[in-house]
């Protein structure tokens, strides 16, 4: 069997589950990770993956079947999408909301000129959360669709927290809020404030001498961030933080509940769950799966850019048709 | 606006709540039913719907977009899948697991003869619950993939105890074990018997002077239907039969467990669950947005049998895909 041939670029949390992933995934394999960096300096996580620079990935256009960006959404990908999307198919997981629309048309542009097929914002949110909130609001037009987030780590959050003058380290947990889950659960289909979605819980390590109630205040009336949540924030060593904050843990619910018959009598939830230990790790296999939807689209001969709504679920599969009727269907 | 203009072929349970479903989808209108029975014997549920004999569906090929087979898999949708392919775009909910595979190259070469669209086996499961297992499979290939029903009302099992000699009426109730739910969630990956994942509760109402004892005998050493199962069997009242039991409640739960990093140390769970007060109901929903997909392809030129997984979910969305784009993912 002929191997999807995968390329990486960027080389954060992302990138290398993305290096981990793959090894899971028996009809792809990996060519190069590809960094701004120096490539020597670079130790990669699994033996053997070969480093480049991010400027050599232009002369490997026919050695890559699928590019995957592992950069970041805010500088990184609206740089990488449209470059790479003029010489690779591609899968990033740009996660703008308020741009994604945007984002597609100026990658649609690049990718039907290249004759590539570049998915755009795959991932978890967006990505599976969206394709099920798109499912659950077909199947129940007269209804109302709910999205809570955590409990898990928010990278965004943490960092906001970081730049608050004497904080040392910090990291924020976002906290879905039970009895708000329980109510959309009943079918009451209730009004929610942000307040009463999530709450938000910080570990912040000080720095020597610092005014903690000075940063408690900064922190909790951080205007988009904070200001609009129940926060709190609980000062611990950096050792503490280690310990007990270090990994990436997050996962979230897409509820939909709907009402059907005559009078509307009949109440229905469509619930979709995610609980996840490693948030990058997660990521990647998804990403990695639409990698493969990628390649085998523009096999077929389709260029332009997709997002996940766009693409049929078995293209994501590593099993043929029939095995998808025989066994999963 | 052109509306699509849906058929209904059969009308039980499924057909009539797909009657009703379609007053929910602004882009859909409703052009008739179509039925064995005389057409005049048959009371609509809804006011102005249109009753035609079924054998008069052909010559209404230019007037119906997407007809919608609502009959039973046993033997009416082996008959009128086959039928129906050759003049219309269908959708059914052909259910039988095991011959799904073949009944798709069945229709599959009809459709593509007569150039329709026809998507078969949808619903919940097969359907929604299909789509999910192919999703959370592809998304982490090393794990475990569970589904579980209930709780709710098995029509088959029902009609099961319903042959069994002095037995006027019953329901029954299919109901997961909870503490297997639990241990899946925990990322136990364990094995189960078919004891362990669910267990049977019937509702019966005895005939006058009907041995009892023997009744229960006969339903939980059934072959197939209740001996592999912890079974209880109630006996009722028919009275309270109607009053307690006569609704359609279903629902259940697609669970994958996998592992993720260096070492698999990283667990997840992906978990979509139904709570369904209207079984039916809920079937005709999944499947009227299934022939919004089905028209919208055959527009696009596109023929042959189709299956839930491959069919891009935005086909499914009233909303233009630029919406999506801004409102969804």
């Amino acid at each position: 069997m002929r191997k999807i041939k995968i390329g990486i670029v960027g080389y954060g949390n992302l990138g290398k589950s993305v290096e981990l992933g793959i090894r899971q995934n028996k009809d792809m394999e990996l060519v190069g990770i590809f960094t701004r960096r120096d490539p020597t300096s670079i130790i990669t996580v699994t033996e053997g993956a070969v480093v480049y620079h991010i400027d050599d990935a232009k002369k490997m256009t026919d050695q890559i079947d699928v590019m995957i960006l592992c950069g970041g959404s805010a500088s990184d990908i609206p740089e990488q999408g449209p470059l790479f999307a003029s010489m690779f198919n591609t899968v990033d997981a740009y996660d703008n909301h308020a741009k994604i629309a945007d984002y597609f048309n100026e990658i649609n542009k690049i990718a039907k000129e290249s004759e590539k097929v570049c998915v755009i914002s795959s991932g978890w949110d967006p990505g599976m959360f969206s394709i099920n909130r798109l499912y659950a609001e077909a199947i129940l037009p007269e209804g109302s669709t709910y999205t809570f987030w955590g409990k898990g780590i928010s990278q965004g959050h943490s960092d906001a927290i970081r730049r608050v003058e004497g904080v040392q380290d910090a990291k924020q947990y976002t906290i879905p809020i039970e009895s708000a889950i329980e109510s959309v659960k009943k079918g009451e289909m209730p009004e929610f404030t942000t307040r009463e979605k999530h709450r938000r819980e910080c570990f912040v390590v000080a720095k020597e001498g610092a005014d903690k109630a000075r940063i408690k205040q900064e922190i909790i009336s951080m205007p988009n961030y904070f200001a609009d949540y129940d926060t709190e924030v609980h000062f611990v060593s950096e050792q503490e933080l280690q310990e007990k904050h270090s990994g990436l843990p997050h996962g979230g619910l897409v509820i939909r509940s709907g009402k059907t018959g005559l009078q509307e009598e009949n109440s229905h939830t469509i619930e979709y769950k995610l609980s996840l230990k490693s948030n990058p790790d997660f990521t990647a296999n998804v990403i990695i799966a639409y990698a493969r939807a990628a390649y085998r689209l523009n096999q077929e001969g389709i260029s332009g850019a997709k997002t996940v709504v766009d693409i049929a679920p078995a293209y994501l599969s590593s099993k043929t048709e029939e095995e998808i009727r025989r066994s999963i269907i």
